[in-house]
This record gives structure tokens, sequence and C-alpha cells, in this order.
């Protein structure tokens, strides 16, 4: 289920060419020479320095608001090196300390509660591995701009989370029947709040501890974060300090000024949680070249959906006129992103890559112009149409 | 398939106790006052300086040789974090430029063939969550020691790695019929190498680029290493420059001297490649307190097997009088990390705690007494016997 069988014509199809033949060994002096006794072991690894793969800062005028992407780009699988997840900060990255901070849950319960690091590590937890995406991811696009996968969709990262369901605190407290909404607040400056639709909070969301088998980093919400699987990262509250269980919304600052979609009409969604399906070609793309001239390469990118499974992703190389599946790598989890991929013949002629995913809801993703056509160019959040890279005549790739 | 359901008992017997309870909103003000604007936005992110958690290392006399242990008590999930990936070197690590590393394909083949890591990235590629364990691991375990999971067990890491097929390369450059193994060789200064039969190199080996979404950490082979999923470490071959297609093993020092297994009548098992069945508690588990007193506490840790997929993880709490199934966190994966957990509720009389796997060959976790009756005291490697944790009245856990 997990293996996945290589198809047997493309390996037919690959013949020589994709590696340099020998005449017997003469070559191999051409290899490294094996140095002399290497570094020594660490107690804590680093990448090799030679590498710069880098989130990219988009500074605001507003200080500690802002955001940087994950360079998609660069990423192999469906795990986002901690390291490179993306950021949006409203007052910066708080100093929380683990062994002090507390999550007070109050409101409408019967018994406000408090609890420390230790008292969730009690509990029975998840893992579960889980996109995070801004609503603001892919702005750009609304107006056809995208330079790269990092410009045009790196506000999306996908981690393996652990915690302990927020459904398991709030029946801790004991709701009461009044209680519809729950407020999360989070313990930077700004103290960051959205309000969740309490049919939420006792559905899948973990107030989670863990992040790829370490502790949460500082900028994803160290040391517990409420992680919203399949709804727009801003409710993902980081630094989480407080759950007040109300009976209305509190129309916070995050769910009026921001984080509403103008509509056409001038009317603007609010309360626009579900993050939809969506995929993006990762390589070849924008920024990038085929450097090896015509003949074989690897397609790849990455899908996501936040009504569940990916189930299909379509490619296609002529802008949309012809597609076909490609490959899907197990395990396909819901609400995570899936790597796909297809070996592709390039020509050498100018070509149009595309990818659209459609999901376990049956929902296939748009093209640009019906998005724009159910939502007018003003929506600002939730971007999520196909995505073209334009592929010259000289192997370089740009944004279509 | 992925969400895991709560225990409701377990929910309803958690009662009172695991938090603290509050008059009102008076306690509020305990909470961590937010801080002013925080710390800025980062290319390339970082841990928590209050996170210490580090591997172990454990040197020998010569120069680049030892091994550092993972901390599987502060893990969470299944996914390791590369930094925390346990070492094993006997040159130091390299120092590779990925930009001018190859690797090299001859011997019995029709076109000898050299790989650069572009010509790689090619190819189809896969990715695969899989363990990676020295055969070496809880080899203080024959003698019945091992003081907490990073000292017993912590030679055992699981990834996310993405490559190609070894398979794929094979084919390219064209396997003779007398091909019957394959010698990988590191570009480490001992030029580290093991035989492999060509039967695995054409199942499910993969030449591997890719570790937790990014390169592979230099300590981890950087930029290129075989992984064989569910046989021994050492033969996951880092630093892969060479791959030497030959009639018959090559008889290297590391299936000779080391990496073979003495008997109790004196004669030793070679090319023992497979990895069986084997769990660990890491929580609550030895040098860790039970810091609450009586009452719940999860229990949790993880189990792996070279055969394939765990189907089963029993726990016990009387020292292997009585058994009960923890639950799987899902999804369940071949020859990857598997975490189990179940809620304990500890009346704070002494303890001995025990997990024990079961994979989907059938191949149930031996105890330690079952290992030595079949292998002696001395077979040094692939030690997999049930290990055993004795909780105090104190609430402190030891070695039992």
């Amino acid at each position: 289920m997990n293996k996945t069988k290589p198809d047997r014509r493309a390996f037919l199809a690959l013949s020589a060419g994709m590696a340099t033949g020998l005449a017997g060994l003469a070559a191999c002096g051409k290899q490294q020479a094996p140095s002399l006794i290497g570094a020594a072991m660490r107690a804590y690894g680093e990448r090799s320095p030679r590498e710069k793969s880098a989130r990219d800062a988009k500074e605001t005028v507003t200080p500690g608001t802002g955001s940087t992407r994950t360079p998609l780009q660069d990423l192999d699988g469906i795990i986002t090196p901690s390291s490179l997840h993306f950021e949006r900060h409203h007052s910066g990255v708080p100093d929380l300390d683990a062994a002090t901070h507390e999550i007070l849950v109050h409101g409408l319960v019967e018994r406000p509660l408090v609890f420390t690091m230790a008292d969730l590590r009690r509990y029975p937890s998840q893992t579960h591995i889980y996109f995070i995406e801004c609503s603001g991811n892919s702005r750009a696009e609304w107006n056809g701009t995208g330079t790269d996968p990092q410009q045009s969709a790196g506000l999306m990262s996908c981690s393996e989370w652990t915690g302990v369901p927020l459904s398991t605190l709030l029946k801790e407290a004991g709701l009461r029947p009044e209680a519809k909404w729950v407020i999360a607040e989070g313990g930077d400056a700004c103290m960051m709040a959205r309000s969740i639709p309490i049919e939420k909070c006792l559905d899948d969301i973990l107030v989670a501890y863990g992040q790829n088998g370490e502790p949460v980093r500082p900028e994803q919400g160290y040391p517990v974060r409420l992680v919203v699987p399949g709804w727009e990262g801003n409710i993902s509250v980081k630094w989480l300090r407080r759950l007040h269980v109300v009976d209305q919304p509190a129309m916070t600052r995050d769910e009026t000024s921001h984080y509403t979609d103008l509509l056409a009409d001038g009317k603007a969604r609010i309360f626009t949680f579900q993050m939809e399906g969506k995929s993006i070609i990762t390589r070849p793309a924008g920024a990038q070249k085929l450097t090896h001239g015509p003949g074989r390469y690897e397609i790849t990118g990455l899908a996501w959906s936040g009504y569940g499974k990916i189930t299909r992703v379509e490619i296609s190389t002529d802008a949309g006129k012809s597609w076909t599946d490609a490959e899907l790598q197990g395990p396909v989890l819901p609400r995570a992103a899936t790597r796909f991929r297809t070996s592709w013949n390039w020509t050498g002629a100018p070509a149009v890559l595309q990818s659209r995913s459609t999901d376990e809801s049956g929902y296939r993703q748009p093209t640009h112009d019906e998005l724009v056509a159910a939502r007018g160019k003003f929506s600002d959040y939730h971007y999520n149409g196909v995505k073209s890279w334009f592929v010259k005549a000289d192997g370089s790739v740009a944004d279509a």
C-alpha cells in the first residue's frame, strides 16, 4: 500500500542519456577521493553548510508583523522540515517557558481549569500529519503573479503534530449547554485570538506540543498551539494561553479587519474557515531550468485539501488541453500534503505545465478564471486556482 | 483510518486531579503575561534554546569511530528529528560536495555508468517512512542493562526518505546474468563497504538524497546514501560513491570482523541482515519520574519490525503476568516505527512495565531469556528482547 511500483514503461523510455557512460573503469579517478578522518559526532545535528534553502521574509511596516514562506521547490516527500515551516506573526515570536506556561479554560464551563504542559502530557495523545496553510497564501495569484513555488504558494507547510484533542480539555472542564464558540487566545503581545465553532472544537482539533518528533518550534507556537485540520492557518492559534468558552463569536481583529474575503459586490465573506483543494508543481517550476536539454524529467509537486484525502492529481504539459493522471505517493492522508509525480519526456519545444487536484469530497481545484468569476479579484484570501509554469525552448521555466 | 478515537472509558476514568481547578477567574493572573513584540522571523529556524534533548556520544579509541544514540524518551510521533537521528561512524563524517559527487556503477553490467546528483533527480523517485536500526542496538541488554530508552535502544531512528530505487540504476547499467551481489561503498575515509544480495537490490532499496523533506544530513550520508528497509543499519551505506556488481560477497571488514553474531557453540552467524520485531516503552521509562503521584498516566513507546507492519503491541504493568493491547497510532507503515499508547491508572504500588510487539509476519518479540536460549550471551548483535521498567513506590522509574 505504501509501496509504489515504478511504471515499467517509464523505465524503458529512460534509455541512455541520463547518466554518463564509462569506457571501463578509467573514469573511477573522476570521483571525489575519500577524505581523511571526517568530522566528529554531534549532540544535535545541523544540515550541510553547503545547503542554502531558506524561508523568505516578507516584512511589513508594523513591528513584529509579517510572514516567511516555505521553499516548496526544495522539498522532498510531504514533511516540511521544521526549520523551513512558513511563519506568520502579528507581534513577533514570544519567548515562552514550557516549565511555567499554562492554558486557562474558562467561561461557559462547569469547572474552570488550568493546564500546565506536564498536565497535558498525562492525557491520551494523538499524532497526525496535517498541512497548515495561511488563507492569504497565493494572494498575488488573484492578479496572476507568482514567480516560483515559494512565492506562489509557500504559506503552506506540513508537519507531524502530536498533542491532546481539544475536546478532551473541554470535556474535563465540562461544557455548559449554551457553549457555542471557543475563543482561542495566543501568548504573543497582540494576544492573537480567533473564535471557533464548538462543533469543530469537539471534532478534530489538536492542542499540539509536538512537531516532527520534537517540541513545537518557537515560531510555530512553542510550547503549545492549536492545530485545526483543514481550516485557515490563522485559526490554529500559536502560543496558546487561553480558551474562553462563549455563546457567540468574539469578532476579534483577525476575524473582522483581517481574514475576511471582499467580493465583487462589495460584501465580504466572514468566518471562511475552510481551506479547499489545491496543488502546485514544484519541479520543474518558475526560476528553475531544465539543464540537460530535451529528454526525461520528473514532474513533481504537492496537493492538499481541507476536505480530506487527495484522490487524484492530473498533469497537463500543454496548457490544459490534455491531462494525464500523476502517481500519488502513499500513504495518502486526510488534510495532509500529498506528493504527486509523473515522468515527462520534454521534446525541447515550449510547454505549459499545470496540475489540478481532486479530493475525496469530489472537489476539483478550479482554474484562475473560474475562481475570479465566483469571487471577483479583491477576495485576497483563499486563492486555490490552477498554477501554470511556462517552459521555454532554452529550458528555463517562468511564471506563465 | 488515520484518525484515532480516544477511548471513552479512559476519558471518564480521568476525572478530576489532572488539571488545576479555579475559583472563577482569579487565577488568570498566574499566567505568563504576554511579552512585548517578540523575536523576528528567521530564514532557517531553530528549536527553543530551552530545549536540551541531545544525542549521547559513545566514543571509542579509534579516531572517527563511534556512535550517538537518539533520545527516544523525548520523541513524539514516529518521525525522528534529523538533528537527533542516531549516528554510527567508522571514519567520521566526510565533507562531500553534492555539486561534484558521483556514484559509479560498474562490474558485471552491460554499461558502466556514473550518476551525478542532478542525474539522480531526473529519475522517478519514491518517498517512504522507514526505520533504520543499528544491529548493535541494545547490545548491553544481552547482559540485562539499559538505564533509559536512549541507552537501551537509541540506535534506532525513523525518517521520511526520498530517492531513486536502486533497481532503477542497476537496470540502467544492465545486469549481466552472473550478477549476484552488489558491493556498496561509502565515501568516508575507511570506504565502508557491504555486500548486498542482488534480490534485495532489485526489491526495495532506495538511493536516498532526501530526509524529512530536506537533503540527507551530513552524518546520515550527505549527499546520498542507501536505505535498505528492514535490514541492519550498517548495510544502508552512507556517503554512497560506488556500486560494484559482482558474483559473490566481498567479505569486507564490516561483514567479517564486525556485524557477525557469535553463538554459544563458538560458531558465528554471518550476513544476518534481517532486523526482527521489537518494541520499547519510552514513557514512563528509566530515569523518569511519575511526578503527580498515583493516578492516570499515558504509557507510550515505539515498535518496529524489519518484516513489515506492526500489527499488535501488548502492554504489561505486572512484569508479564497479564497483557492488554495498546492503541496503535495510524498510519501503521511497513518497516517504519509505530507509536503505541495506552492510558494507565497507577495505584502507587511498585510496578513493572513491559511491551511486546507482533508484526504482520506473525513474529512476536521474544523475552530476554528466550533470546539467550536461542543465541547465547555473546551474540552482541540483533538484541530485540522485551524490555522491563521498574516503577518504584516513590514514582521513580529504573531499569528492571
